[in-house]
């Protein structure tokens, strides 16, 4: 097949020439994604799919080993539900897609596409809700949503996208304000250890806040280029919703009460966080947890007797304990080993007829292409062991670039002289003035992301005006 | 708790009294469903959530073990893409429901949210498709779709419904056809081996094929009284899709050609046909494969020292091999009885004081009321095995029902002469002419099903038209 031979893993854009490029390159040519013909969707192609399906299985067994259970809800939401809750429709409303025909007949009443669906749940609730011993009822569903953004990038904004919505409802405020931070305990655990992404997390400050929640909290990783990626959000709403809606039970004192609520977030999303974090020049780099191909095997002479043998027998081995692929393809193996790198997978087998003499193969990383020999017999230990150096790798190096990249700053001059090729994360104290958030934004450039849970006291005053400060914020530039 | 004590598990109509009063009772009262505000939309609650994720996991795993791929489309339309396809859009627009603004602005171009997506899947097999080299494409999603219908039923028509449709492109004709059948039988094995349910299998009739399809084969089975549901359908389309959507591959031979394509679905209709395949007057009865709570602990006289521990101690036992739940509220031991009995749980455990000194428990069928009283020492062995005979139980009863209500009929005269109250699936031949299947509908009330692939030559001629008769089909009157 001399015309394979000859094709070449197609080019990725150097990340650091122009990193929005080298990120629709891996998007494309990693097959995660196609564009398709409704503007601002995408398709989520099986790569990009099996990622969403693997983070998916982590997080749903979470949930549930914690008592969560799945619902699906209706995906419209007519107009006189959505707007029940005064900030809510005013955050929704103008991003809203609108159906005004079912069938060849017009509604008398619109209907929106769910952008999220916190006022089906309490509908739903208001209806089957009766009393204290119901409660909690930790609901979640996986879904995709729709909100008409103007500007789309595959993964980080589009018009749908794919998401779990989890809506519980508690008999007390403690329980649901315990729930919001349970849960952000979750989203930590799945990015930091299955995702290799470290966070920075804690509330949102006042403006910043989901539409009609109390509180909002928030997990920020940052990318390759230094900006931030709001990777998940859990919210405190109180009673308002339940207000809003009617909800209400019968308490342990007989009398009718409102429950208290919560909602929290994650979505595919996290796969452009992923890219962002981990890729490099090559490619992208995925986290072994969640990789849909751990180890590639990669048969080298392979039409000598025996070898694709080998690495069949090798894969039915490695199938026991890790998700495997032989590349039987007729493409050289040079050309494949670019290719799979160019994907992602964690580790390459390398398996030829030397060493198939010597019992031995070929495991290089991903990560950093470190190459060890290792005995055939040793595979069963070694690979699970590889896998969780390349996973500490991943996460290490990102770790470094967010120590490296986070400035702790005084004043306005400080943040300023921070070189635009090295925007980070950047800590300063803060009045609590909606004020001086708006001027920090518009003389740095940098917005509030988070009143990070870990806090330090860098000054006694605010930067902007100079007023005793209240808070640390980090503040940052946010995808 | 005395309140509790007196506490009714809610009534539910008799089955032979009313049965679509029977049908709706069981899916509100097993909580399976709620209504919602939207109308003709249902809400999944998490009992009915929890039967469609292990329908997904059982079926998701058939076809991933052969190769095919999830993706993920979009949710929505343009008009112009869903035109494309005559016969196609013919069948679908009149059903649909349409977007015409998104955010504040007017779409330029309505789209309508997807009824099925045969027409997103060759738009994107259009731009990813070039090479023989990639066939088949074998892809599948999870989704929810939206038909506007008039009138709806939970589980058996709304307007939204939890679905999977495979669509998949073939090199050749033969494989496509090879593949539409494959999945036939995927669908049989899930329905007859996990769900229980007996099917009669093979093709629809010229005038009851899928829109824009070749052919279309379906699974039929049997309710409790004796109408048919369309259980799950596959769909060979030939190159008719592709040559629409301009599909195009480099072949073998360096021509351009047209993939052959298939479409097929199953849905949440599938838990409609579990509830009037199995129930019964105490309600659901649960194929084991897909009951959330495979075993019920129901401990007697809690209240004595060590019945609790004992009762959790066996489920800690059990979940190893089954799933398994523990009513430790402070309901009667009747009450449970007659609540789980409603869930349609296959087995209960009693265990009390008594038990606990002889080592031994209840265990009580769900689909006969058989008590054995098992040591407890048996329980890994003695539970997968009345598991497996239950099983077997409510299929053989469905069996029994379909073979006992399937009538060999020569003449409209024997047709009509069924009981309506004996209403079942009726062979009878067919000379092929669309006109004697109107005039068949119009004088029995029965419609063409299928064309059984286990063919009978029942009589030379069409019973209505008294032509030489071409095939055997199956009639009934369908849900």
């Amino acid at each position: 097949m001399a015309d394979k031979n000859q094709k070449m893993v197609e080019a990725i854009t150097p990340i650091d020439q122009d990193f929005a490029q080298w990120y629709t390159d891996i998007c494309l040519k990693a097959e995660l994604v196609d564009y398709s013909s409704v503007k601002g969707f995408t398709v989520l192609r099986p790569y990009g799919q099996a990622i969403w399906e693997n983070i998916q299985k982590i997080f749903d067994g979470m949930i549930k080993e914690s008592g969560h259970e799945n619902v699906a809800m209706p995906m419209l939401i007519p107009e006189s539900l959505l707007q029940k809750e005064k900030d809510h429709v005013e955050g929704f409303a103008p991003e809203v897609a609108w159906v005004t025909c079912g069938g060849s007949e017009e509604l008398e009443e619109p209907m929106c596409i769910r952008p999220t669906s916190e006022t089906l749940f309490c509908d739903h609730f208001s209806r089957v809700l009766h009393s204290w011993r119901q409660l909690p009822l930790l609901y979640n569903q996986w879904c995709s949503v729709v909100r008409w953004e103007k500007t789309t990038r595959p993964f980080l904004r589009t018009r749908e996208f794919w998401w779990q919505e989890g809506h519980t409802i508690h008999e007390t405020a403690e329980e649901a304000r315990a729930e919001t931070l349970a849960i952000l305990d979750n989203y930590t655990e799945l990015c930091e250890k299955y995702l290799c992404m470290p966070l920075v997390r804690g509330p949102k400050t006042e403006s910043d806040k989901f539409a009609g929640a109390e509180d909002t909290y928030a997990i920020e990783a940052m990318m390759h280029d230094g900006k931030a990626l709001q990777a998940g959000t859990s919210h405190y709403f109180g009673d308002g919703f339940s207000k809003a809606f009617d909800v209400t039970f019968t308490g342990r004192d007989n009398t009718l009460q409102h429950p208290f609520e919560t909602s929290w977030g994650i979505s595919t999303r996290l796969i452009g966080g992923i890219i962002m974090t981990h890729g490099d020049n090559e490619g992208l780099v995925l986290p072994p947890a969640v990789a849909p191909v751990q180890v590639v095997i990669i048969p080298v002479a392979s039409h000598k007797p025996g070898v694709l043998d080998k690495a069949y027998e090798l894969k039915a081995r490695l199938s026991k304990f890790c998700r495997v692929k032989v590349d039987d393809s007729d493409n050289s193996p040079g050309w494949k080993f670019a290719e799979w790198e160019m994907r992602g997978v964690p580790l390459r087998l390398e398996i030829g007829p030397k060493d198939i003499e010597k019992d031995q193969c070929v495991l290089v990383r991903r990560d950093n292409r470190e190459k060890s020999f290792t005995p055939l017999a040793e595979l069963e230990s070694a690979i699970p062991t590889l896998l969780d150096t390349v996973a500490k790798g991943i996460f290490d190096k990102a770790a470094g670039r967010m120590k490296e990249r986070t400035y702790d700053c005084k004043t306005i001059e400080e943040i300023n002289a921070i070189p635009e090729d090295k925007t980070g994360f950047v800590n300063a104290m803060w009045c609590g003035e909606e004020a001086c958030e708006d001027a920090m934004r518009e003389q740095t450039g940098y917005a509030s992301q988070c009143i990070p849970f870990e806090q330090k006291q860098l000054s006694e005053v605010c930067p902007v005006c100079g007023k005793p400060a209240t808070h640390m914020v980090m503040w940052g530039k946010a995808y």
